[in-house]
């Protein structure tokens, strides 16, 4: 594997490697001392078109936990707004001979893209509506923790799905880890055809209380306050669509990928409630991406040497897990 | 001690060991060589709802020289912007596993509040017109390298000690080690009721040459650009409060906790006078937070095992002062 | 060598010793692990008062490679904005001991002045329409690698020479080194007397096709939206200067600083064609700004005993070159 770009195309294996990798690196994330000299001397810039102060942290202290050096760049401070392309953003930033670009963007398809222009490894932090893979990952690695493997757990995602790269991603990793999942929201919110990932389609909650996960969805900002052809209001939206102590079971998990509008899609009450994984997903997002970085990027040097020496580095990483 | 919110509540001898740890730390910075393993693989959050360039550089500065990794949190580019609240950042922030989590906030109390969501170690880098307690400690880290003990000796505080965390703070910390303090501005601009803090009040600079120390406050530009019920002009203000050549003694002291408005609070030619300690509060300040990261963080680990680990590391870390 | 304010006072060794070094250390920037201990527990200090995403991300990856921890100080966020002065900012970040401050500037001689206030060693990375040594150490450097000693060789400058420091730095490091310079451009955008920093005018591209090498300028923004009295229209402009296929020789070497402008000062194809030598131009700035920092600050000590463990550090590295 030398890129990231999507949940799509990747094996049930590929997977369940990455996970059991940032398992491993979990463990370690316990200890005093959370650093390990994998990537040292390396560099990994993070290339970020859209603000996300969760992601992008989230990436820099994974990198920062393997040694790595970071470059972040901000859209907002870039010269992308003096009318300097991707490409030549791209080629730039790769002139450093950075081991690994994460990019985030709004627009769908960037980051493959980003693969032709450079020889460094591309990770897609999140392309307009389309992937968030590494999102995806550190949610089946929470659940995996809490279930044990997912095979014929039954998983509803609910909200706005139309606008959702986390629901796009998940819905692609959980059911290839053979999970049985749903997509609940009002048809509006649910885009056509959105079965041909493999998961079913409920316009009602009704039949949730059989799920073991509830995975709500963040309704974005501009949905609630702009645009009145998604939903009706606020208000009737979570009438019928909020995840409540009442809609919520005590033997049920609930996932939120962050930030929670309380009294949107959530309310207060269950944010914090025993069987929220909230926080839980937070922290798996560091493992995870180590072992992303890990794994694409340890033992691959530009020559055999560099690679030889890396791969020695790895196993007495694997020794002391 | 396990936070640090206030100067409030400390005793002397708390103090005292902070000011003697930075006092140690302060030889090691005057070396080429300036970084301390101390925190190797600890992760530290600087989590700034409000700008400042001079504290959040030399926090980060100061974990970086313990060779801590640290992720800084600009409020203007966090979601709490997009309505999530202080408690929802603080654990997504904790999910990281920070040793400690910096906070500085417009809100009063913020701070204490953070202590109650997370397992890191918080140290208050300003709330409100609350307190600032590393502003407090690299004063009288700065003043008791020049003077020696503060007993006894004669302060005072001048100008808008009313919004001023920096006075309250520094009332508190330099009374407990012996100082007697006077606090002199407009009565406008002077809290009622401040002597409970265990200092004295004038409404004017008479006496003010007794003084061993002319502590200067800035003039916050919200009070003189817009808010007239403060003070009549900045003209005004000055003629009556701002130190200048006249009214700054030979052997006085001068202090301010930067940035200056020249003109207004101090005329130019004394913030470069010999008696200025203005570029010496800064130095301070590095080697302060430094000691205050040690005293919080070095020796306490999550086991017994890492304790004892980081234990023998602080010893070594002695033996080399 | 101290400071890097500019190009001019460089005798012909010095800037030739500043690009041997940066050969060495560009052979370190090929392999896997590109860090070296050179300034392990220094601080570097960037101080940018113009937003600058490429010169601020490879002078920091450049500090970063030698070891060295980074405070970057951008001047929407610094205190200079509340009034503080300059002169004020400086000696607050002199405070921390740097070993160097990198400053970028809109006003001519900001770097020179800053001499005076701090012990840092100080480098140039743009200021107003004067310098921006680095950028021509970095060009230099590229130029020499593809063709070997610049002596002789024919160098064109094309553009808004007027507004440039890069062009005035070019001239400068290119003359010292041999070639011949000649800059062309419309009359309104060659400032007079620019001869007597020893190269050719012209204000057509007539006699462009016996150079070795076209240096294109960026064409600012400014001057194509607001500014009629520079030039007529871009699309005049380009008509007489845009350098296209048709006017780049097959044996013609093609460089620009960045951001290029596509379709304005350069045609889209010729961005990536054979002749071009913009990607390389990037990575060495970073191989570049190693090496100002290893001239300036490797070997420097405060005293004598830092001053040699350094200099067997240097021995060190040297060895390993």
């Amino acid at each position: 594997m030398r890129n990231l770009i999507g949940i799509a195309g990747l094996k049930r294996e590929e997977i369940e490697r990455l996970l059991d990798r940032a398992e491993s690196l979990s463990a370690i994330m316990e200890r005093e001392n959370k650093k390990l000299p994998t990537l040292s001397g390396r560099t990994i810039v993070n290339l970020f078109f859209e603000n996300s102060t969760r992601t992008r942290s989230s990436f820099d202290l994974a990198a920062k936990r393997l040694s790595a050096d970071t470059v972040t760049i901000q859209a907002s401070s870039s010269s992308t707004e003096k009318g300097e392309s991707l490409r030549d953003t791209v080629q730039t930033l790769s002139a450093y001979n950075p081991s690994a670009i994460v990019v985030r963007s709004p627009h769908v398809g960037a980051p493959g893209m980003i693969t032709r222009w450079t020889d460094a490894s591309v990770i897609n932090a999140g392309d307009g509506k389309h992937e968030h893979p590494t999102q995806a990952l550190l949610d089946a690695f929470t659940l995996r923790r809490r279930l044990g493997e997912l095979d014929g757990r039954n998983i509803w995602i609910v909200g706005d799905v139309l606008h959702s790269r986390v629901a796009r991603s998940n819905i692609l990793a959980l059911t290839a880890l053979g999970a049985s999942v749903t997509v609940c929201g009002p048809p509006t919110l649910i885009p056509r055809q959105i079965e041909e990932l493999g998961c079913n389609v409920s316009f009602t909650l009704d039949g949730s209380s059989e799920a073991d996960v509830l995975y709500v969805l963040r309704m974005q900002n501009e949905r609630m306050e702009e645009d009145q052809s998604f939903i009706p209001s606020v208000r009737e939206y979570a009438r019928y669509f909020q995840i409540n102590g009442k809609r919520l079971g005590a033997n049920q998990l609930l996932m939120h990928p962050g930030p929670v509008n309380r009294g949107v899609e959530l309310s207060p009450d269950v944010v914090d409630a025993p069987q929220s994984l909230i926080t839980e997903q937070v922290a798996a997002g560091v493992a995870v991406r180590m072992a992303v970085f890990y794994e694409l990027l340890a033992g691959r040097g530009p020559d055999g040497g560099a690679a030889k020496e890396e791969a020695a580095q790895v196993q007495g990483v694997k020794s002391t897990l």
